[in-house]
């Protein structure tokens, strides 16, 4: 509603609807035309739901995948929610690209037009010790033998859960931009990234906490790249900066308000303990599974003090 | 330990002893021997335990079925933690039955020696209204064409949740008592049960709650038969009035601290509204699938107030 100007009397298509929230609100924003496309027997509910809402005249529901349908025209607006846990995992964006590349016309809008995914080395005293260390003394008995066991469990598969502000030790990095305008689904095959950050605190590090952001940027700031190149600080910055002004600004990163996506946290077996100020630095690889697309396949590198940890997991 | 003179001195058989921590327990209150089984792989961590607090002159951990091991000499008492959620479901109590067959000594113990399955309709308008209503109004959006999804969501399985004394609308029913001297692997393929208990409130009842409480007696109250005609308001009476005597009892109930078996709530497709004192009875039965026996069907009739309700469903 905040964009109702761009949506207003526009031709909308809508990647992956669902229940067709996001059709329902263009239309109310006034859209002239809204293509609510999904694959999954949902299109039904949301036919039903736009049915509900007064609004057939505006919204076509389409049952059926982007790639295979045929729409009568091209569309002045692509809009989808299409992130993943961990913004990539399960994400529907090459149906978003595949859309764009099929169906949008030239100088059109794709909301959210830029998706941001950050990492940073994280601590979480509270969650290691009573996954991990609990095992060493449980009423009186000495069950260590299950701390590796214990540890492989705790590393083995990316976390979802919830962590705070406080869990994160350094500014985040920053692993991929994403510019919804010039991203190909060739590049989405793997991402790789290098990241060199400095602790803020004594603490140990459990792991590296990963979470994204995504900006719905009207047409004057699409026209240019995304700034790729800045520092997290910047970033952060001109966040804190845009919250206020034209561009909407959906966050999951720990210091925001949680939300379904939680965070996506890879631990590692051991704990390495940082002084303030010490450097930690590394690289990280996601890529598509070659078993199965929709997994993840995830390869981190830390060093820091001498220690370096190589780390391959799995996001299933 | 409470039990440690029923222990002290004898030979223990701990059917499916996990990390070996009732194993452990048995030792250190005096067994002369313990024979831990289990037919995972937890087994190599269970011995590592053993060792670890050096207890192989006691323990002995056997990695196998217990329907396929071979002991050198029958067992005094038997130990077992086999209760699975709503009690029965992947409830390992058959293998338990079996060990008690072949290798307890007439006379010998079982602990736990007795549980009892509980239901009592509960009411829970938060959760109803949070997965159901909530879709009436989404953001002004009239999303009512996903009730009856969000209805099927909600009832067609048994839900794992924890709630509280307070959603409990009458005295809870007794579904089975289990006498782990005289049960049998027959018996546990179906159980049927009739129940008529009067509502305390003035609500709607959004389903029915399950939960279970074990004792674990000396051998004196193991001897006579446990009682199943009791009223709820004696087993409970009797059941305060026990905590504090020599036997321990593990509760699983709404009104008792929150354990890992949490409670498991049937919810109905739709809210039944009762009035103070209105009765409300029909009949349950939990039976093994035949599909899958590690699966419980379950199959619910609700009556009150002229109003029937029949409910089918699965815990896979």
């Amino acid at each position: 509603m905040r964009h109702q100007k761009f949506i207003e009397g526009k031709v909308v298509l809508d990647v992956g609807c669902g229940t067709g929230i996001l059709s329902v609100f263009c239309a109310r924003a006034g859209a002239k035309r809204v293509y609510a496309v999904d694959a999954s027997e949902i299109a039904t509910q949301a036919c039903e739901i736009v049915k509900a809402n007064n609004l057939t005249d505006q919204v076509v529901v389409i049952h059926g995948r982007v790639e295979d349908i045929d729409l009568e025209e091209k569309v002045d607006v692509i809009i989808s929610e299409w992130m993943g846990y961990m913004l990539l995992y399960e994400s529907m964006l090459p149906s978003v690209l595949f859309a764009r590349d099929k169906w949008l016309k030239p100088g059109g809008l794709i909301l959210p037009s830029h998706a941001t995914l950050f990492m940073a080395p994280i601590t979480n005293s509270e969650r290691y010790e009573g996954s991990v260390d609990f095992w060493r003394d449980v009423y009186g008995i000495d069950m260590s033998a299950l701390v590796p066991l214990a540890k492989k469990f705790t590393s083995e598969e990316p976390s979802i859960e919830i962590i705070g502000g406080e869990n994160v030790i350094s500014w985040p990095s920053v692993v991929k931009c994403i510019d919804c305008y010039n991203f190909t689904t060739e590049e989405f095959k793997s991402i790789t990234a290098k990241y060199k950050v400095s602790s803020m605190m004594l603490a140990p590090i459990h792991g590296f906490g990963f979470w994204f952001e995504v900006e719905f940027n009207g047409p004057a700031e699409s026209s240019h790249n995304f700034p790729s190149n800045l520092d997290p600080p910047e970033i952060i910055h001109k966040k804190r900066r845009r919250s206020s002004e034209d561009t909407v600004l959906l966050s999951t990163a720990p210091e925001d308000e949680p939300t379904h996506w939680h965070q996506t946290i890879l631990y590692f077996p051991d704990p390495i303990g940082v002084k303030q100020d010490q450097i930690v630095e590394g690289s990280v690889t996601i890529s598509q599974s070659e078993e199965n697309p929709r997994f993840l396949n995830i390869h981190l590198e830390c060093s820091t003090g001498g220690q370096t940890l190589v780390k391959d997991c799995a996001m299933r």
